[in-house]
């Protein structure tokens, strides 16, 4: 092991392909279904919302794909990103563990959303889009297509959770800024959010109303295409830079990760770390652990089942099987947005449902008691979806203590928490509450899953 | 030159000394003089509020000074900081200019200002002290002193302008995250504010009360002392880590700047990056142009005088020889908070009256619209403050382009805008307005500085 505190890689070093995890899989994915017919839905299907390049990387089964060297030339803005070693954080805990974490926050918007951002904008300008579309709620990942869009030349209108829109003024500037038009949904621009507003017109909106949206606007004209910033394959093949780097930097230091982890929300910040490390586990018969954590209040791993479900609430999509509350699960109104999703990706939930990773699930305020124990050490204030990840490392950390036991422990620090600066207010206002999930809304919820479920 | 985006140093790297150019000042600087007697100050008048560390530090001509290994150990956390090359800026300008600059937003409290909060803090621990005080206005100084605070074992007590305490609470939260006490100044702790209380109960307070608040609590117990975050030469002396390595990595570009630019509010940002190739100018008699840029709202290098003057509102400081536009003067309301300072620090202006050094003065909206203009093309979003050098760059990069001659250009982005994005808001929304400094105004406070500005 060596001394450093941060392992550098010059640019270089930026993965050229971005790997695929599909290739390795020990049985393949579950078909994606149309939601009339039930039967698996082709390219065609998909064509009017997404660039053919990533529908084929939607369904590839290459084990590399080539990163293109636009795409590269961009990610040199931030990345390589940095690996740490969190010595001051072992220091606070006095543990034998050592703690590294592969920090995306440097990114311009401050989360590893941009990863997929800049590909996605890429090819849509490749193939002709004038246009992108998306919903956001917190903010990350608009902020992130905004500023992908920006650079490629590209017009990108995000319809924004009309609570979100209205509570955080701050994330919708930094859209802004980017250059990116901000609608607050419901909004009077679809047929969707003009239903809405019909029957209430003072609703505040929902991701699945904002999907509808932008959904809708992109279907109805040529040039104007959708962009998503998690749970599709495509999206988390995109973010395996950060786990292609990681491993590299992991040898720089001198030491391999015993445990690998990462928060989960659509699965696409975990993928990009945990992938490359589970394909050494199949192909190579290493034995790294592998932990996903969500948060207690949204248990989809750890309570939700294994079936076909809607993506989102108004049933748009199509069926996927995942890990899911059922659609029409709403969590607690926890300070970690991005990980307040019904479902898991379904590459996420094929991977855990064939015993690959562990899953555990964390309550909010230890999560931001670790966070705070964090960025009290190391300087960093944690995203609230990170401090999940904070937490599960600091818990490994202390059990090493109590065994004394030296083990290695690398975590996903998904970005950084100053557009989250309320949530920290309340917490140490000690106004944060642990939202368990409720169990009766939960299995209400389940209960209600689509028919081909039973498949 | 290198076709890199990023020059990176290893940790090995971080300057092992500061530099000291005092040591090759042409002519001695002014001293300080006691405000009673007029007299020049000694050790023992600053041993109230300063480690005797600091005080050496203060009146050193030693050209290098060791940088202590317990703060260089705290520097690994974010230094060596990135130089970058501006290439996306250059292609939007459409500038044969090579533009590079040093970025200082990756710091935990995201600006330069850690660089000296965490050696302020080393050597008050050092000699004993439990505690440091000090004074905020943004709260750009008050979270990296909160920050460095933690990191040595004090207590932190941050005396935060009231109307910011209320306008920017997550500024606020942020100190609060680190472990430090932020009170709204005027506050009912200290006399000085109770006093303003008695007759302005509604006082949004100012930057003047708040230094009043934070030396009288430093001055009456011997376990705390007070710490400051520009002006004096100590702090200027710990920012030039900046242009160190800044010199180190243009090398590695295999370039050298022509000009290096930087923004002054009190001048340690500026001084950071510039002293170390002003050093070189007058020791080996180099020709880089080094060009400060102030406010035109707050003009104090290209309008004020240079004479003694006090550094506070409250005329509760030792009086210093510096370009000041006189301590009641009170600019306008414009965002970059940071550059609101009626006076330079001493040295700065010393350097300016010997003709070492331009200085220029820009306009709110001007640099707003080139912040905008960096933030579409490189990502980072720059603090306000932080525009003023942009403003300058891209006015020098469009003048090479009319000229048709490439030069290096080379400014200190000091820090990123996350916590200033409401006026980003307002820019945004048309709302921002040039405010000129009001002659009237300007010569009014001018004419009333202390006699002793005759000698």
């Amino acid at each position: 092991m060596t001394d450093e505190t941060k392992y550098l890689l010059p640019e270089n070093k930026i993965p050229k392909v971005w790997y695929n995890i599909a290739a390795d899989l020990p049985t393949p994915l579950a078909p994606v279904l149309h939601p009339g017919t039930g039967q698996p839905i082709g390219p065609d299907d998909l064509a009017p919302l997404f660039p053919m390049a990533l529908i084929g990387q939607e369904v590839s089964t290459e084990r590399e794909i080539e990163i293109p060297e636009p795409v590269r030339d961009v990610l040199r803005l931030w990345r390589p990103a940095l690996l740490y070693r969190a010595r001051r954080l072992e220091q606070a805990l006095d543990t034998p563990a050592r703690i590294y974490y592969k920090y995306e926050g440097v990114s311009p918007s401050g989360s590893h959303k941009p990863n997929t951002a800049v590909a996605q904008a890429f090819y849509n300008r490749e193939e002709g889009t004038k246009r992108l579309t998306t919903e956001t709620g917190a903010g990350q990942w608009g902020s992130s297509l905004a500023f992908a869009g920006r650079l490629f030349g590209l017009e990108v209108d995000v319809y924004m959770v009309k609570i979100s829109f209205n509570q955080k003024p701050y994330r919708r500037a930094l859209m802004e800024a980017y250059g990116a038009r901000c609608v607050a949904s419901p909004s009077v621009e679809t047929n969707a959010g003009r239903a809405v507003l019909a029957d209430h017109p003072d609703s505040n909106g929902s991701l699945g109303i904002a999907i509808s949206e932008a959904v809708e606007m992109a279907a109805q004209r040529d040039d104007t295409k959708y962009a998503l910033g998690s749970v599709l394959n495509h999206v988390l093949l995109h973010q395996t830079v950060i786990g292609q780097e990681a491993l590299l930097q992991m040898e720089m230091a001198d030491d391999f990760p015993d445990v690998v982890i990462g928060c989960a929300g659509g699965g696409s910040n975990f993928a990009g770390l945990a992938f490359p490390f589970i394909g050494r586990n199949i192909t190579k018969g290493e034995k790294t652990r592998i932990v996903a954590v969500e948060p207690a209040a949204c248990p989809t791993m750890t309570r939700g089942t294994f079936a076909y479900d809607f993506g989102d609430t108004a049933h748009l999509t199509p069926l996927v099987k995942m890990h899911t509350l059922g659609s029409t699960f709403v969590p607690e109104g926890i300070h970690a947005g991005g990980l307040r999703y019904h479902g898991m990706s379904p590459l996420v939930s094929h991977i855990l449902d064939a015993g690959l990773i562990e899953a555990t699930a964390q309550h909010q305020v230890g999560c931001f008691e670790a966070g705070l124990t964090f960025a009290r050490s190391e300087g960093i204030i944690p995203a609230p979806e990170s401090t999940h990840a904070i937490k599960q490392a600091v818990d490994e950390a202390l059990k090493c203590k109590a065994e004394g036991t030296s083990k290695a422990i690398l975590f996903g620090l998904s970005g950084h928490g100053h557009f989250d600066m309320q949530a920290y207010t309340d917490f140490l206002a000690g106004k944060l509450e642990d939202h368990a999930h409720d169990d009766v809304a939960l299995n209400e919820a389940m209960s209600h899953l689509p028919d081909v479920a039973a498949e």
